[in-house]
């Protein structure tokens, strides 16, 4: 769907350019041309290359790009993951909102990996959530799939998640799941939120295709699960609510299948990029 | 500019909404009401309740709120400040991206308060970069300002910033400031990045409105800002490069009018603010 | 999400005002004022009645509108389901658009009611397919929700549907299913299209989430859906292909949870509606 | 005008493809490749090859596309329309909405033709309306010329047509004409509409520079058109409403110049075309 | 079709606020009251005070006015043609938009004002063309209107204009007209455009609805439409090329029913239109 | 920025086009080939020779055209300024739009010549203003450069000017100065409007980076430069106000660094070009 990042990109460089860019636009002739070199300054995963790619080939459709390092690859610092030629101003112009996108895909694929990490061998995967930069989802998201990471739901429709909001007006986790069957389409699966053993019980009894069990310390969540395992092997079970990553391994080890962790996207530490230019 | 910041919440909330809120609009029924606060979950300034709100109101235009604490206002752990009402589908279904938004502004407010109380006293004032999330530039500014930042440009258009690829372009400074004061807008200053004694000598002779002294460290910034206060003392002096929170005073004693930190906005720890909400 | 819906009449207006309505613009004064009424000329169900009202509404905010029967109501020829007032030139701009939307929902509500009769007692849901008017899928999906069915795919996003074509690039069912299980967003099921025995095993075995049986006659479909209850009782099954008003009760009564049928929404008859209007 | 209907079919495809077609980018490797061939199942006109071809190659503008059958070409049963090869994901993912378009404007184009043949010999012209799918009225009049049609309006601006309301605001047809005459634009012609002899004076007399005469069967229809051609013979003639198949050439062997006929927008049979796809 | 003009409106001010009014911003504080008169400086005619109203509307939606001077009125130097009062903000920063609007329609109503005075009694009509401010047709020939002027075609499609390249293309008259008569839709006019008396002759005799006569003076112009009354008296006549305020007359005396004049939107001259603003 | 470019020109074209251009697509083969030159009849300076093109490629990605006169050449009546050949559809469909953009800024960069020439040798610079043509202000603004002028702000946000309003609502030109220095991004400069010797001491005291002097006669204003220059000579002076070709050397020749003329763009007189083509 290149048409829609496009779209987005067109967008965010209009954000950036304004009017245009005065200074390039005053100093560097129209037919002057530009290489550069994309160099990691600490050590991450890389995701976005195309995206940066992209970017640039907004503002030159004939820009030369070299070396897509595929989604999930690792980089040291001083790594050298795309080198770039084509018009000079729009290597400049689009220099920036390439970065930001790019810096802030693999700085997200880089945190994932982190957490992939700490429970690599135990089974569970790492979930991403809603909480994205608005406008940014589609990006977000991929980066967490570049980390190693696995997608929760994209948006408020390609998923159930009965909350507890959701369960009070409907009077009882039977009723909200029952409502949710009848007016889902027919593909999305249904996952209620519990807290505690009564609300776990009664949404196995219920029919839910996945349990989110929130807000459980470890300790917490070990004999819910056992019990949900007891009662119905076949539901994924996921955790969520005050993950870190000194304790998601602890959470994994309770034998969820999922944890999901909000932060990979809310607070995203960006991964330090920079494009290093000559002009000719 | 609201109908431009409305466009944009359209936006993110089509991107959220998909085909709609599957969950919600099966279990809530289209009339419930529902009331709810922001409670703040750690401590922080508050930045962008009104963009919360009208996210709100895209779903439920006669939503009522209470509390607008203005832009800036430090909240502490457990502080309510905001309370709505409005229907319940609506505010079950813009929760995410009215928090989500609210979280960065609020996060962005709050580090650039610590990075402006560091150095209080000073003279100099905290300057924001480009280097915000796309599509969201200016939110993430206004949320500079709510912490007690100032503005640097808003794109390329508001202001001529010579870099070193410009000034490698024109061959010295001189020829690089005279192309941009002839083909720039009339009331853009001109910016000139220097790192060194030669640089910097050269662009105060050119005219530049104000230097931009890049990677130096604050031993090194010291004698550059003595110097430049004695030939062109009228003329600004902002610093960046390698600034944290642990070294911004130092950078700022040394008489710098302004320091430049991108991660104010390029790595954002979000404000864990949640909505606490019950559906009748 | 009225904000989506009103973005899309108002291009549906543009389309049909184009500079305007000439007609109108020149006959009626601005100020004049009209009434009228919706009136059914052929038996259905009714939907959309919200839809035209806005419709109505894009052009005169202050349009007063009276009688919303609720989608899936009855209406006997000569019933009047909505009266209108509100200024003339208004009503007489948005009326195509209107009953445009108005009879194709009304189509769709009527026809998918004939095809929920013709199962009733059985058990078997009938489904929508995504064969619908490009531009107006929300609307014509959610006929069918008025005329009894139950909604399939809203897109190619809410739901994994593996058909020979993704069959033959994996290799096998097992395979596909496993790299749609790692590749899939969390929440959403796996349904297999299959169209013999064999193949039903086999989707059976890889753990599809539901099957959907292609080009079988009942005849053939019988046998095929006591095997598949015999193996995963669970497991939902959708029947496909050749679906008619007079042999859908044929297919339901094999026992499969869902018979989709595209003609719903691909080939529509409009039901008769007229405005009825006097212009004061 | 290419780039109108560019940006309708990425509306479209966006509609269909929401976040993305989960199952293909799941199961699909994103170089492989495919090969098709579009093949008509009943009997039927073909209209808007070019249009499938262009939804193709919104998602691969590399798409290779052969025979390319001009719009009003008749095809048979089995009857291979066109072959099409390129990118895998691209043919599956866009799949859905060409067909839609496609089935969609055959069918419009083979009812027309229906039509069309019907009163053939009589030197009558079948016209469609304005009821068509809103969004799609420039490809649903397109087939209908492909059909053999010709074209009404294409929206409120290009035609004056005073219909009863107009009428009776105006209090005359000579006030509504004349009103029409002074606020028009200087080439579009002014149709009255009437449904008596009375009616069909006063509109000749008032300068009309068409008739619409509506709602009479055949039978009344002769001695009101024997009238016109006895007062104006240069004006055109068209009769509307409760047209039929059956009872068509009837009303063209009235001697009116045009029959309109809404269902052949408003009630469309899509015709039956698969695309027939081998993945290499 | 205000919804129309509001996205104008609003694409028109994002143009000139970019990312705000930076002036009043820091000065004017957000609850700031102003009240405001329009004043005409130069005589002229008024048109456009709603088009005025609505782009202060769309910054303050309660913004108060009073005084909408219909279109076509005259005003004299010193009148107040308009108040406004509101926030203080929104007056200040979308007035230039407002008046750069306001000021260009008075000024083709004025200069049309002029023709139409200069015609008078001569019973022809004055024409726009489609010579206007790309983006601003609409406003442009709603302003010919209010100066007493008469629309010619709005664009390429309400009107068909056979030119001396569709002529060549066609190989005669009677051709170009005869493919235009079977390809356009019913209620489009045609006219041919004709320099000379075998044009005419030919043009008249191929059953074109309206001539439009190219750069004759008006000499030459007087026998061609004698000819032209004789052959075919109903024929509507167009006179265009080199008509200026001098010589129009000269062409209305001919007997031509319009002289075109592409001046009045081509190049307009301004008429001057202050906002005395006072903010309490 | 080509892709703003283009989709203003998208949108100027869809204007002009409506639904198509009737008159030739019915007249005109699809395959049809045309050529063509674009001829000045009225003397003048050229600009957006580009622009044109690319209205024409919009419709004709594979358009030929030769001879790019650079923005700012000067041409003689008669002469040939480009080429073209292309697809005959696309060359008739498009040329309004491409004629009506060059014409105006061929218009405005002629224009700004005259004024340009007028004050040659007094080191003055002509500068234009904000009334421009809504929705053309970037193409307004560059034909200024092309005829020796410089641009004054593009909106609102790429300078502070402090207008009397700001003044009357801040108390004094100090303190509307210092909310201008706080609150505004770093690199827009300030500028003041003054109309008398008190306030011009009191804005060059206050800071203000640059000044407008409004409404003064030349020999008004002479003193006042002269004592401007006695206080800060650095700070750029700019006239506005009753600027005429006539007097624009008189106030240039009092030592301002700046004259801004609003007719420049709010006046524009069109450049007679036309586009000479022959279809084959």
């Amino acid at each position: 769907m290149s048409f829609l990042l496009r779209e987005s990109l067109e967008r965010f460089l209009a954000e950036d350019l304004g009017r245009g860019d005065a200074t390039t636009n005053a100093v560097v002739p129209a037919e002057a041309r530009g290489r550069g070199a994309l160099v990691v300054r600490s050590a991450g995963i890389v995701c976005g290359l195309d995206v940066a790619r992209e970017a640039f080939s907004v503002l030159d459709p004939a820009v030369d790009w070299r070396g897509d390092a595929p989604d999930g690859a690792a980089a040291e610092p001083g790594a050298t993951i795309a080198s770039i030629s084509g018009n000079a101003r729009a290597l400049l112009s689009a220099e920036r909102v390439a970065l930001n996108l790019l810096q802030r895909m693999c700085g997200i694929a880089t945190a994932t990996r982190r957490y992939a990490d700490a429970v690599a061998g135990t089974g569970c995967r790492i979930l991403d959530t809603r909480k994205t930069a608005p406008g940014l989802r589609a990006l977000d998201k991929r980066a967490v799939i570049a980390g190693g990471g696995k997608n929760h739901r994209f948006g408020l429709d390609d998923g159930i998640l009965i909350k507890d909001n959701h369960l009070a007006v409907a009077g009882s986790v039977a009723e909200a799941v029952s409502r949710a069957r009848r007016g889902a389409p027919a593909l999305v699966k249904i996952e209620v939120e519990v807290e505690d053993e009564a609300a776990l019980r009664e949404a196995l009894a219920s029919g839910a295709d996945a349990l989110l069990i929130d807000n459980r310390s470890p300790r917490e969540l070990g004999p819910l699960v056992a019990l949900a395992r007891s009662l119905r092997p076949e539901v994924p079970l996921e955790a969520s609510g005050g993950v870190t990553l000194e304790n998601v391994r602890a959470y994994a080890e309770t034998g969820v299948d999922f944890v999901s962790v909000g932060a990979l996207t809310h607070s995203v530490t960006a991964t330090d990029i920079s494009l290093e230019l000559s002009i000719a």
